[in-house]
């Protein structure tokens, strides 16, 4: 159940392969009756980060909304390594991976704030048209976008997508 | 926080005043880690029977979405008699009130299976157009089935609904 | 549905008789097929406000359960007044009133960024004992707590308080 | 997005390799501003037909926890096939494989009233004590009953489980 912590304490909370985190805290309403944060919330929280790496990096979105489209969810999957608890702070790191025609992966890794790595995990994604929910090509800009941002970690992160997906 | 059940055990589990009744189980993402449901539960388990008492007496909440209306909630109230727990069985108890103009009422009782009331509250709404989401009067299909359902329990539920508001 | 903002902008974010607020964004969870967040999740930033209160003033909700002592819920009660939408950020307010043995209140006014006054509350509580649930005197220490933050608001509290509840 | 129904409309909505299945109804708390339900609601599903499971066959998750175990959820997969909304009715149906030691799998499959299959996935577990969530082999009671169950459909079962963790 219990993963010893591998990450040294930093200031930045920057975790190799990943350039972008967020932070959420356990919430009370997170919770169930086993004491622990519900694993359904882990994919809330990925979420949260999805949209957060968006806002920076893409302009939010919302913005892909504006403009007709939508991402919907094809996979997730989640590792739970440590049962976090009510008002623990996380760290949602977040990238975006594998963009393909109108395909694109986020992977994740949430570390508490003592350094233990509590989860990891993706999400799959289509981009689509808001009207039909039909898959179009992720536009331009947004995929510009995201290849710049990426292309720094880009070594690592596939090494790590293999890892997770295997 | 505890009141004694004050309802005989019966096979239709009709409380009085109220005309419709549906069920739901606690589910373990309800809980908390105060090992309970959590507060904001119930008010998904109060839409749970609103949709099912439209469903039974209206043609369904979806119909309504259909033709270009939705019911906003305006105002939302629940007092928590006895602490529910994991697995447990309730009837939750609905009726809808107050239908005038735009706006209606809903109220609940909410029994376990060992009839303790658990819990009661209401709902307040205004019927809205779907695309502008302002208010527009209950159509008049809907106004008169509510009424038909309601006018048999019609001076028990004033009743309740002074007390419950006061 | 809509009410015209009636605060100015500026820095803090104080409101008339809170001394208190915390700030949460709508997620994309929280959101329902009205396109607008959930009643529900009403209720949850509720108590992410009254969590973050706790922290500030009082050492934690943690280190009150940590005691021995958990604060239930015996009544909630929201009025929704504009609907919010995914990715607004709201500044939860919120103060804690009328504490006399076992029971307290926590009153919240949600203003958004534009600040439009989206919704107001309070939720009625009750400190017990973890293990049996049973009502039990809010520790000393807590109750000194409260009354020295809300000493200086006292007042506007009490106003506000009939207001609501009426 | 869509894969065309590949099931027969029947009476009992079995389906192949899975000996058990329970119904939930979309409800209007789990769907989003896409309009669909969101994709950490599944993950409720998936729990709802657990519980449901082990109350058919071993006494109930009550039963479990009653004696001093929990069963902590380790990895959760989803693949969302088909959008599902607002009232739409589900079939989970729901399988129990690969028990040995403390760790055992549920596997998944969700189908639409309309036959259409919108999802399946698998949760990965670990039984644990209670009071310390510390790993505990799976109690000869629980694996006894498991097995029994599940020996009916066992190839077709570890086919699927290859297939879907490929």
């Amino acid at each position: 159940m219990h993963v010893k912590p591998v990450l040294r304490p930093c200031e930045t909370r920057r975790v190799e392969g990943y350039t972008f985190s967020t932070t959420v805290r356990v919430r009370f309403a997170d919770t169930d009756a086993q004491g622990i944060a519900h694993n359904a919330s882990y994919l809330v929280w990925f979420e949260v980060a999805r949209v957060e790496y968006l806002r920076e990096h893409a302009g939010g979105y919302q913005a892909l909304r504006d403009r007709g489209f939508e991402a919907l969810v094809l996979e997730s999957f989640c590792r739970y390594l440590v049962p976090t608890r009510f008002d623990d702070v996380l760290h949602v790191h977040a990238r975006c991976v594998d963009l393909r025609g109108a395909r694109f992966r986020f992977e994740y890794l949430i570390v508490r704030d003592d350094d233990a790595i509590v989860a990891d995990g993706w999400t799959q994604h289509a981009c689509v048209d808001a009207g039909t929910l039909r898959p179009t090509r992720v536009p331009d800009w947004l995929g510009a976008a995201i290849r710049s941002v990426e292309s720094s970690s880009a070594s690592s992160s596939q090494s790590s997508s293999s890892r997770l997906s295997s």
